[in-house]
């Protein structure tokens, strides 16, 4: 267990931003509006005087706004905090340090379980679709609340790095750089597939309610399929082998029935229904939606999207990830360097498929290290 | 639609073999005992003389006996009808041809869905676990039934490789060659792991009651997600950017909805439906299940299995099979090697994913077409 220590942020709070009050609420990509809208996040380091020192940072699909240190009466620390923290990666010591939560997500930003202001009931179904564009947009508004008016960095893997790229084509203006990790810049069939049928799964649980299932039974069942299956796509075939291989689940033989006999059964298991106490199900339709709809450049070319920006670029991706594989950061690379844009591209050599991004620190941390220097030195 | 032709082998109609009869069951690897049994099983072609011209087909796991040609009143051929008929890899004028359902299937031959005599209702999850060598044994059976003392070959994809495997360590004196395709030697974590989470989809559905459904309402929403989780695993990335891409179904634009957008989701769910009314639940539970226990070496080294082996082997395997891939069917080339064993290795390339076994036709026919003739005279 990760503890408090000098590389630590310590304990940190989440902190609340809302804007879009009627008549001023968000129009969506949709063309829907949305508002008031609540945004949970969190901050580590300080500020420094012009406002020049500051990093965006992007939570994953099932990610939070707490990335760093603890809160208080917990002993897990926030998802990222092995690479942001005192001389780490993101060093506090240096960097002001921002994550907030995505809109559409249960983690304290508003969701589908959030109440609907209108009918003082949680929204459900009712709640609407969401883009990657929209949750840049409500992070611009928190943003601008902190007086920042340009951002060092913006960094994210997975969900995390479309937020990134999406941050640099609707608003280049207002950063240096830009960290990308194991994501895509369009969702590939094979992709939306997997989140499909995830979806299915919820909707297939007769708890499920049609979304309506607030304050009654959650679709739990349906929910830990969804995760178990996603949580095979962030391993590797390698990584798997080589945390479970073939070995039985307290047994010493075969038990030829449907108990689990493979401990790799048993984990995802355990991992789908432990997700079920802290997720919420709507909020991984919604997510998961805005994933599939993600398309960066919109049905253009893709270096078209790129031609005005003049950020600097570390794009980074993992050997084992076949989720997001390397070919697919490799089509972004093609298409900032066809606008001579600065990029940096490493495929990092990992084994632990998508989750990399998560648990890679030793070559990540080096990279963005080196990278946010050069980045601020240049400012 | 493929048609009756001078390339099909036609009209064909299923048989049924029965054995094991109380006291004569059979004793499976569990240790428990199964009897009486029912194969299901169809023949194309003529069995010579002295019987040496005999191939075994397997079918992979949601297949059945029915390989080629039309039943009567059904308009879409067997599953293997590209490849088995005259003129094709598997030429009907030279062999004689031999499909058998799987026992635990539910397509004729005894399996879950069968009614437990002593019972007289539907064993359910009373029916005991089967295994590939389990599914082999009865197969020796129906040989030895159909009075063939020797195969001049077997063959089969993905299970069916499985069962071509075990044919050639448990029964090696009784065949020439083995046709290899597709497949593993040994289930590995992530290959059960995308079975566990099918299995936990079907489980997850009430209507599946502890597989006690027959004559009530069947797990359909369950099963349906299973396949379609199955499905994606049985494509690639490359074969669904070229099949579907992100056009959208029935749309202009982006509906902003949970109604399917893209055509790979309501592919991947009309796949699902359709698949609930040609296969049982719980037959896909023991047959999942028999692919996860499948460990040909059984702890030991995969070349000691082998070493007694005067077998031809042709193995296949395809660029883009991601659930199977090539670096599997390697392991068995280089176990047959250490042994001396004559095999020919080749790494097909096709972007069909793992269903390539099925729908890559040219490469394959041909590979196998030369392998027959090259066994057949050094008979």
């Amino acid at each position: 267990m990760r503890s408090i220590n000098e590389n630590s942020v310590g304990f940190v709070e989440t902190k609340f931003y809302s804007c879009c009050e009627p008549p001023n609420e968000l129009i969506l990509s949709s063309g829907e509006k949305l508002g008031p809208i609540t945004i949970a996040y969190e901050t580590y380091g300080t500020l420094n005087k012009d406002k020049s020192n500051a990093i965006l940072i992007f939570h994953a699909l099932t990610g939070d706004a707490h990335a760093a240190g603890f809160h208080k009466g917990d002993n897990k620390p926030g998802w990222w905090d092995n690479m942001i923290g005192p001389n780490k990666a993101f060093d506090t010591e240096k960097y002001f340090i921002i994550c907030s939560n995505v809109i559409g997500s249960c983690k304290g930003s508003t969701g589908p379980s959030s109440i609907d202001p209108k009918t003082k009931k949680p929204y459900g179904l009712s709640f609407p679709i969401v883009t990657i564009n929209d949750m840049v947009a409500t992070q611009k508004k928190l943003i601008d609340h902190l007086g920042i008016k340009k951002l060092l960095s913006t960094a994210g893997g997975s969900m995390g790095g479309m937020q990134a790229l999406s941050w640099s084509v609707l608003f280049p203006e207002y950063l240096d750089s830009a960290i990308i990790i194991a994501t895509n810049t369009i969702h590939t069939p094979q992709q939306i597939a997997f989140h499909e049928v995830a979806r299915q799964a919820i909707k297939a649980d007769p708890d499920w309610q049609n979304g309506d299932y607030y304050g009654k039974s959650i679709p739990a069942r349906g929910l830990a399929v969804a995760r178990m299956m996603g949580h095979i796509t962030y391993m590797s075939d390698k990584s798997m082998q080589e945390k479970f291989g073939r070995r039985l689940q307290n047994k010493e033989k075969l038990g030829y029935d449907f108990s689990s006999d493979f401990e790799i059964e048993n984990y995802l298991k355990h991992r789908g229904d432990s997700f079920v106490q802290r997720f919420d199900a709507n909020s991984w339709l919604y997510l998961s939606k805005a994933l599939d709809y993600f398309d960066l450049s919109e049905g253009k070319k893709l270096s078209d999207v790129f031609s005005r920006s003049l950020l600097k670029f570390l794009v980074i991706s993992f050997t084992s990830d076949w989720l997001y594989p390397p070919y697919q950061t490799k089509q972004i690379v093609k298409a900032l360097k066809v606008n001579e844009i600065d990029v940096s591209n490493i495929e990092i050599d990992a084994s632990y498929g998508h989750d990399s991004f998560l648990v890679e620190t030793e070559d990540q941390s080096r990279l963005i290290e080196h990278f946010l220097k050069r980045v601020t030195k240049e400012q």
